[in-house]
């Protein structure tokens, strides 16, 4: 059966700067309190997960999280309001976007 | 500056049946009438767009071309009925799904 695929992100200067993959990180991170443990989750490397990071506070110009090294919690992570403010208007750009293009497709091809 | 980039496509059992790059070449085909002259003008070789009818022809499971070997005009090829068809549906369900994400990406990102 034929399916409509898509696929959209945002590029500054014609480099991706999110996704979904690095969106659905960062917000893990958030949640789990801890780059290593969101990694773990994903099953990704730890150095792979801050390579992540990295890349979109430099792309992006935009600082994603907050850091502590160390303590009784053995460190964490935790998003800036910036990056909660970027995450929201992202989510706003985003929603709907599936649902009108699924519509649009079953429109034309009578699915 | 940051800006909304996206791509879709039809698929069929995992495969890729049409992006914009097969649609584009087999339009071409039908006004310039030849696949050889469509594929020169797109800076293609015959066989490379030859083989793109191919694959979309078998995926979607649509002839898309009438071909005519040799005669005075040394052979063409234009849209079948069917393919037109395929087309003209493809083209409704692309319509408006550009502008639909840009303004999403503008009212979220106020740009």
């Amino acid at each position: 059966m034929l399916k409509a695929r898509y696929k959209f992100w945002l590029e500054k200067k014609g480099e991706v700067v999110v996704g979904n993959g690095k969106v659905s990180l960062l917000k893990l991170i958030d949640e789990v309190g801890s780059i290593q443990k969101a990694a773990e989750k994903m099953g990704m490397s730890y150095r792979h997960a801050w390579g992540f990071v990295q890349k979109i506070e430099k792309r992006s110009g935009v600082k994603f999280l907050e850091t502590q090294v160390g303590g009784r919690e053995g460190g964490g992570a935790r998003l800036t309001r910036e990056g909660k403010e970027f995450l929201k208007k992202y989510s706003a750009f985003r929603d709907g976007i599936e649902e009108f293009i699924e519509r649009k497709f079953k429109t034309a091809f009578k699915r």
